[in-house]
């Protein structure tokens, strides 16, 4: 038994991104592309549309601007819909072609709960022509409870596909999970609810599964789990657990053997020592991207025992 | 708020030792044990006590028979026991000291469900020495419903310490262990149970905290995850879960930097596409750790889907 209602998004080049500065090659991103669209995949999100005005693309690879022709050349309109990130603050509002010019289905906002406003007002610029829009409530685990419910009636208002549950720093486990499942789906006055997890104390995946069984639809996974720091539900595990006829897991573990298996290596994304500190101390994992960097460039001296102690040893606060 | 019945179990060195053959250096199982009773775990399982006519001592690390004097030049007695596995079948009788005469604690005993009455005539032996007992029943989720139930009814009138539940082939997800926890607890009468996860969907810490909000009590891990395959529920996520002030992280972090993360690049247990497929498929891991052991060694190049195929597609069965 399967619920038709349930979508994977894989967000692969988005989130991946963020580890290699949107550096892929369009080769490389034409074969994940058809490989998502062969293993089922409901959507695949390419990238960010970031302002050009605020970030240089000499700086930054072509995934975090996911201009149409840059898209054009690795994707293409099937059943396995488009979908790009934007961020509240950091988006050009006249940087959105009319849907017909588009092979976008999607625009998927990116906000902090206090900035629900800004990111309603994007939304409905973006939905004005003609896409899907998400709202993605980032850093859930740090959102004051009211904040939260106020957030949440305001969206229960609005004509968007979705909104998501993101648990930005890995914190959740199953319990957490339950409760705020329950008051999305309730706030939110029975609108389709998302949930993108990361995976720093390797509950993405159980995380995500919970989602599912509180009736929770949209689900975010990556290939590998490739994301910021932990990285995120594996789309593969998503693939193997679901029961949909349409799913194959199968293109997907392809990609893992011919490119995601050394990027990994490379990289490091994953359940690391440092992420897995600021995920069970709830912290953003900045200062764990920091450590493993320093520590893999032979900049400092690896001190895992230091770094935890200061994160929790914090300055005097009051 | 934390239940102080709560017990961790570490088993790196016995389940790790799967993965190099029980070839722990003696300077580094010491270290180990010491990082271990700093982090205030309850058991630490330092191998399996082999019978010697069985298996030679030239072809296996130490760690495989668990000789008194071994275990005396890594570890001693404290709040910390030390466990060592026993395997129905593969065992000894006249191989274990009186409890006076030993370091050891507890025994534990890895049966399947139709040797459980093997299990407790070892059981009973090694009880009668003065020890400690656990049963665990491998490979829950290859075993019949009835032959599990008649297995908990013949274990519920030992006294034996504990019962484990065990995910051998990283298949269960909450809703199966769930299912199984109560059926072990009512099924036992109230006898302790244990959990032992492995990590083929990464679902291992997932599942071992489903079990804890169901009642088991006694919790395995590994440094690192270190185990057969994919591995087991990692120990530090343990300590970083749960409550009782007289756990501490921070001495397995730093035994994580200083041998386990190079070991997992040397061994590679944990979250690998050839174990991801036998965990979906609940199948046996042997055929994946071939797969991976013949690609490491350039035998045969990596074909994931082959082998997933080989999987799927087996010879017709009547």
């Amino acid at each position: 038994m399967y619920r038709p209602e349930i979508k994977i998004l894989d967000c692969t080049i988005r989130d991946g991104g963020l580890m290699n500065n949107w550096e892929f090659d369009k080769a490389m991103v034409k074969e994940v592309f058809q490989g998502l669209v062969d293993a089922g995949v409901d959507y695949v999100e390419l990238g960010y549309r970031a302002d050009k005005k605020q970030f240089s693309t000499k700086d930054h690879g072509p995934w975090r601007f996911c201009d149409e022709a840059d898209l054009r050349d690795v994707a293409f309109e099937c059943d396995t819909k488009i979908s790009v990130m934007v961020d509240v603050g950091r988006t050009d509002y006249d940087a959105f072609l009319p849907k017909s010019e588009s092979i976008i289905t999607m625009f998927r906002v990116a906000t902090y709960a206090k900035e629900v406003d800004k990111a309603i007002h994007l939304g409905n610029h973006i939905k004005s022509l003609g896409y899907e829009v998400c709202i993605n409530i980032m850093a859930a685990s740090h959102v004051l409870e009211p904040d939260l419910d106020e957030a949440l009636a305001q969206l229960a208002g609005t004509d968007f596909e979705a909104i998501y549950l993101v648990d930005s720093f890995g914190y959740f486990y199953s319990e957490h999970i339950h409760y705020l499942a329950d008051k999305y789906i309730s706030g939110l006055g029975g609108k389709t609810v998302g949930i993108h997890c990361h995976n720093n104390q390797q509950l993405a995946f159980a995380n995500t599964v919970e989602g599912i069984i509180k009736g929770i639809n949209f689900l975010d996974g990556s290939i590998y789990g490739m994301g910021r720091a932990a990285g995120n539900c594996t789309t593969e595990l998503l693939l193997g657990f679901l029961k949909n006829p349409k799913y194959d897991i199968r293109p997907v573990l392809a990609l893992i053997e011919k490119y995601f298996e050394s990027l990994k290596q490379e990289l490091k994304w994953g359940y690391e020592p440092p992420y897995l500190v600021t995920g069970v101390l709830n912290k953003h994992p900045r200062t764990a991207l920091a450590y493993m960097a320093s520590t893999a460039a032979g900049d400092c001296d690896p001190d895992i025992i230091k770094f935890y102690n200061e994160h929790v040893n914090v300055e005097d606060i009051d």
